[in-house]
C-alpha cells in the first residue's frame, strides 16, 4: 500500500499560482496582498451526511470545494487558497484520482491554490478551509440589511432539494428534469462572480445552503430586520418544468438547501443596476421580497395580499 | 436537542483579540499585518486513528489545538487564528463544555483567535485549520539544512509513545513515570516560543509528530542531506527514569511520535546561543548528531563508532 506521502504527493499536488510554499512542509506560506481584509471559512462533510458514500467521486471533489467557495461568494471575497483535510476508509486509487480532479477542476476554475492538507484513515470525511481575500471595509456581511431593502436571490434555488428527493424515491421527475436537478445538486456552481459584483451594492448576503427560508432567518437576526416574502415572484416555474408537483417545488424551493445560490438584500436604488448584472452574468436574479423593521418577523405573502408564517425551517445538522 | 447553531454559540463562541468578524457569518474576516507571510496548516484528527474516543474531552481539546500549534512552531510563526470543524455522534453538553475549555486553554494561552467552525453529526472527528504570520523569508522550512549543520531537539522525545505504550497494557511504569508519559501524550505542549527564538539560527525545522527518524527523513529529503544521529547522545536517561526497559525507551524516542518536539538543524556557530535560548526557556535543547553530504543516508553511530541503519521508520497513518 502506497505511503501516506505518496498519496499526497501524487494525488493532490499541482503548482501553486500565488503561493510561496505550497504542500510538504509544516505550514504553506502565502501573501496577502496589502489592503485586503482575508476571509476564512471551513465545512465538514461527513459520508451519509452531507453526501452518499458512493457519490461520483469526481463530483464529490467539485462540490466540496465549491461549497467552500460559495462561503467566500457570500462575502464578496476573492477566492485563494485551500488546505484538504480527507479521511479514507482504504485507499483507492481510482477514487482519490477521480476525486482530485474534481477537486482541481473547480480549483482552476475559480483561481484557487491548494496549499496544505491531512488525509488519513477513517470513515470517509472532507474537510476545506478556504481563505480569500477582500477589500477592508468591503465585505458583504449578514448584518447589514435595512428595512425597506429588496430581498434577492439567485440563481434557481430548490432545483437540487427536488434532485434529492428524486435520488430518495420521494418524487418522479422527467428526464430532463431529473438530469437537470441531479446536475445541481451534484455539481454546484458557486456565485464567485456575482458575490463581487454585489460589493458596494448588497447591504447583507449569505448563501443558500440550508433553505432560503433557514437561512434568511439568520439574515435577519444579524440584521435585526424582518421580512415579507412575497410568494407569487418565487421563481416556482422554472421548478415546476421538471415534473414535480406544485407542493413539493414550493417546499424545495422554500426549504431546500445545496443550491448554493446567493440571497441578499439591497436598496432598491440598485433595481436596475441588479438586473444589469443578471444579464452580464447570464444568472437570473430574482426580487422576491423585502426586509421590514419587525425584528426576526419572517412573513410569506399570497397573491391575494393574505400574509402567513412560514412553516418550513431551515435544515440542521443536528435536528 | 438544540441546535446546531445554539450548539456553536454556547461552547465556542468566545471574545476575539485581533479579527474583525469572527463565529457566526459566512466567513470570518482578520487583518494580516503588513510585511508578513501567512502561514497555513491543517489536520485532521478521526477517534480511534489519532486518539482514543474516550479520551476525556479537555485533553483532547487542548491537544487538538496544540499539535496543530506545533505546526505553525516549526515555521517559526506566531500563531493567530484558527477554524475548527467537529464532527459528534451525538450532542453531549458536558462533553463539549469541557473539550472546548481545553480548546480555548490553550487558544488562550497562546494567543489564539477561534474564529469560525463548522459541527455536524458524525463519527468523532476534529479539523483544525491554523493560520500564523512570520515576517517575509524569515520562516524555517524543512529545506534549508547544510552538511555540517548540527542537529538538535528539544524537549524529551519519547515520553508520550511511552505513556502510550503503558495505556496499551505493552509495559509496566513506575507510578511518576507514568504520570510523566500520560501528561506528555495528553497533554502537548507545542513549542512555540521556541520556534520563535529560531528565527535566524536554524537552517532546517520540523516538528516531530511522526517519529524522530520519520520525520527527520523528511527534513533530509527536503534539505537534500544525509545525517548522522550519535546514540550516545541522546536523552534516553529522562526515559530510564520512568521505569521503561531501554530497548521500548530507545524505540519510543526514536520512532515515537506524539511529543511534537522540535527537531532542527543550526550551524556549529550558533551552539552558544541555542544553549542560551534553553536556559532562558527553561527547555532541553540536545544536540544528537549532525547533517552529512550523503543525500538522504541516515546513520545512527554507537559509542564505539560503528555506524547502522537506522530499523525504525516514521508513522505513517496508512501503513
Amino acid at each position: 500500500m502506497p505511503s501516506e506521502f505518496d498519496l499526497i504527493r501524487r494525488h493532490f499536488t499541482r503548482p501553486a499560482a500565488h503561493t510561496d510554499l505550497t504542500v510538504g512542509d509544516d505550514a504553506a506560506l502565502m501573501r496577502p496582498q496589502p489592503g485586503m481584509q482575508l476571509a476564512v471559512s471551513t465545512d465538514l462533510l461527513v459520508a451519509g451526511t452531507h453526501f452518499f458514500a458512493d457519490t461520483a467521486p469526481r463530483d464529490l471533489g467539485w462540490k466540496t470545494l465549491a461549497v467552500n467557495l460559495s462561503d467566500l461568494a457570500a462575502m464578496g471575497a476573492t477566492p485563494r487558497w485551500a488546505v484538504l483535510g480527507l479521511a479514507l476508509p482504504d485507499v483507492d486509487d481510482d477514487w482519490l484520482s477521480a476525486f482530485s480532479a474534481g477537486l482541481f477542476d473547480c480549483a482552476s476554475h475559480y483561481g484557487v491554490d491548494l496549499v496544505g492538507g491531512d488525509t488519513t484513515r477513517g470513515p470517509l470525511t472532507l474537510s476545506i478551509t478556504i481563505l480569500g481575500e477582500v477589500p477592508v471595509g468591503e465585505a458583504i456581511t449578514r448584518a447589514g440589511g435595512q428595512p425597506g431593502d429588496d430581498l434577492w436571490v439567485s440563481g434557481q434555488p430548490g432545483l437540487a432539494a427536488l434532485g434529492l428527493n428524486a435520488l430518495r424515491h420521494k418524487c418522479a421527475l422527467n428526464p430532463e428534469g431529473l438530469a437537470r436537478c441531479l446536475h445541481a445538486l451534484q455539481h454546484p456552481v458557486p456565485r464567485v462572480e456575482l458575490g463581487l459584483a454585489l460589493r458596494g451594492i448588497a447591504s447583507a448576503m449569505l448563501d443558500v445552503s440550508d433553505g432560503l427560508i433557514g437561512d434568511l432567518g439568520h439574515l435577519l437576526e444579524r440584521s435585526g430586520c424582518g421580512a415579507v416574502i412575497d410568494l407569487p415572484a418565487l421563481p416556482l416555474a422554472e421548478l415546476l418544468i421538471t415534473g414535480a408537483d406544485e407542493t413539493l417545488a414550493r417546499r424545495c424551493l422554500l426549504g431546500g438547501g445545496d443550491d448554493y445560490e446567493l440571497l441578499f438584500s439591497a436598496p432598491p436604488d440598485h433595481r436596475d443596476t441588479l438586473l444589469q448584472h443578471s444579464r452580464k452574468l447570464d444568472l437570473p436574479l430574482t426580487r422576491i421580497g423585502l426586509l421590514t423593521a419587525d425584528h426576526r418577523q419572517l412573513l410569506l405573502r399570497e397573491a391575494d395580499g393574505r400574509l402567513l408564517p412560514p412553516l418550513i425551517s431551515g435544515y440542521d445538522h443536528f435536528a
